[in-house]
């Protein structure tokens, strides 16, 4: 059973985290960062970097719906939040979906190593330079778990940092030690975003707990546990009633609440 | 009644729908995508053109927030789209607006023509040359059914594409016939961005419909199904309910209560 | 106790709101905009800016998500209203954040006077010289309400202009008055964007009624009014319900609720 006193930790605190969003899920990734009780602040202009960095506690990059410049500046900030000692989490949202995006995404993981890298299978694969392709950034996985383990596994030895790879059931790995974490709902793959809004959860936890490989774990059950109490609350409705109650349940989740999913050390 | 087996289709072959979207409504067109069973994908960047327009089954151009640089897009993304037998959908949010705006709506047509353009009266009448001016890009329409029907007709045969006009009723016309739509929720119109969302209900249709026209149709009766459905369950509360309502009629919906819609043949 | 009979202005007239928004609240405010009874358009573009100014009732410029351009954009569509004498709300977003953001919100404030001020207590201090820092644009303030009222009276006779300072209670003023408004929800601060949906509303109030004070206490009470008949309905459930039902609220608020919000003279 997870150990969730960093969510205490969180709520006591408040970091402030910096996200680079897209223009899809910068809203819901802001909520979601206000509701489990931190705070969030969404910027890009270089003339910030600085100061901004210094304010923040993590700094979130997200590549969706890029472009040349988007992909320079997450190249200006993961560098200089490394720099400055803050941990970065990096979503290479379908790095798979164009030989151009995983080739800027190589260029962002060339520039700096993030503490937690947070990727679907698609992108896992892409980076892994084992599909060139994938279906859309919202597609749901088709491979078996083991395969996924894998994935997970390989992407953070090559990488050397902390994956988590999200799905169904999720992967997180570091170079030793692989786990998998389960539960949730199948609803989460209905509403877009929620793997973006995984990766904020990875800044809040990173801010407040040094572990990476805990930070990513605390995230996913996190955000597992919140998928299940919204389909509980919500989820015969349907997609939209779901995706409030997600925020909802980051607002109401208690440590305890949070420590009831199930996540097992795999290796 | 409305022949509904291509949501069958939709949900059975989940397609890929290519948005470039807006500042505003780009969530809300993901998620109901995601709703209604399709997997969306929202891309901007000329490098990834060839392979993003080759993994779509259909592009969805949106020109609302727009600067000349998403024109530009919009004008590359479309004729890539039409050069790869891919359907295209324009929504020239806000064609009356101004005649800059007009006269890259008209760019637009120029590089390409649409399978499906999608409109509001102003969009129409700024489109037939008839008005300078709209009233802002979510006003209702104050002109009687019959010059809405009249407007439809009229841009179907100039532009040689099937057309969508959409309000209190919709009117759907190609170059010979013209249909009337009629039903839904007048708590439509206090929701924005639902003509946006409507756009890309005509991609995820077009996407497994050959014919243009009857994937007009059948967004414009799948979302006066949703509208009927989220106001019966929560237009009593008011337009933030309702807007989650829509998103869990689009995702509940079968083809049975879509073709509730009355969809009537005018000539 | 406040006249809403703007209130009914707002509904009759329909005023068309142009708003030069962000990535994260974009899609809130135009929602806002629409569920009070106004009509909002969100555009950016130079090529627009005589036109769209010439049919706006009321423009709202906020500097969150920014970059150089956006700024440069933002002078421009400020001064133009301003020629064109339609009220001009600036929320500037995030102004103690860095140095470059504070001097760009200078630079603004330099190039045009606007109507109404809206901010929070961190970008008021930045503005009077008194912090070079705030936590991030969500931050709830942690300093008495003298500090805050004395805030708001500063920068009120510093600009000009009316000021409304925004948290737990509001602060109103101009050169001479100073009010303060009590109520509304603690929740309103566990939501993104609801600073900047009060900078929205401030837009439409000033569209209907001449005395830029006024507008922005209706703005406050009304909103502090959809808070409160928010958190009656929703408050229990979470941030993601509560957000939903502020919605519902700005649609379903009569003059007399709102009226029933405490509007105070403080000299």
């Amino acid at each position: 059973m997870l150990d969730f006193s960093c969510l205490d930790r969180v709520r006591r605190r408040r970091p402030l985290i910096h996200c680079v969003s897209n223009q899809v899920s910068a809203n819901d990734c802001a909520n979601l960062v206000l509701a489990v009780g931190a705070s969030p602040v969404m910027a890009y202009a270089p003339e910030e970097l600085e100061e901004l960095t210094a304010a923040g506690a993590a700094l979130v990059l997200n590549t969706g719906t890029p472009d040349a410049s988007r992909f320079a500046c997450c190249r200006l900030w993961g560098a200089e939040a490394v720099r400055q000692g803050r941990p970065v989490v990096l979503d290479p949202v379908g790095a798979g979906g164009s030989a151009w995006r995983l080739g800027q995404v190589r260029k962002l993981l060339d520039a700096f190593t993030p503490a937690i890298l947070r990727v679907n299978l698609g992108e896992a694969l892409a980076l892994l330079g084992e599909s060139g392709r994938e279906r859309g950034v919202d597609s749901a996985a088709s491979l078996p778990p083991e395969a996924r383990a894998r994935a997970a596994a390989a992407l953070a030895k090559r990488l050397g940092t902390a994956v988590l790879l999200s799905g169904p059931e999720d992967f997180a790995a570091d170079g030793e030690q692989l786990w998998r974490i389960a539960g949730g709902s199948a609803l989460t793959a209905r509403v877009t975003g929620t793997g973006c809004m995984l990766s904020a959860l990875c800044g809040v936890f990173a801010a407040v707990e040094e572990d990476a490989l805990r930070s990513a774990l605390a995230a996913s059950a996190f955000w597992k546990a919140c998928a299940a109490l919204a389909e509980e609350s919500a989820g015969g409705r349907g997609p939209g009633s779901f995706r409030a109650a997600l925020l909802d349940a980051a607002w109401r989740m208690t440590p305890g609440e949070a420590a009831g999913i199930t996540v097992e050390r795999v290796r």
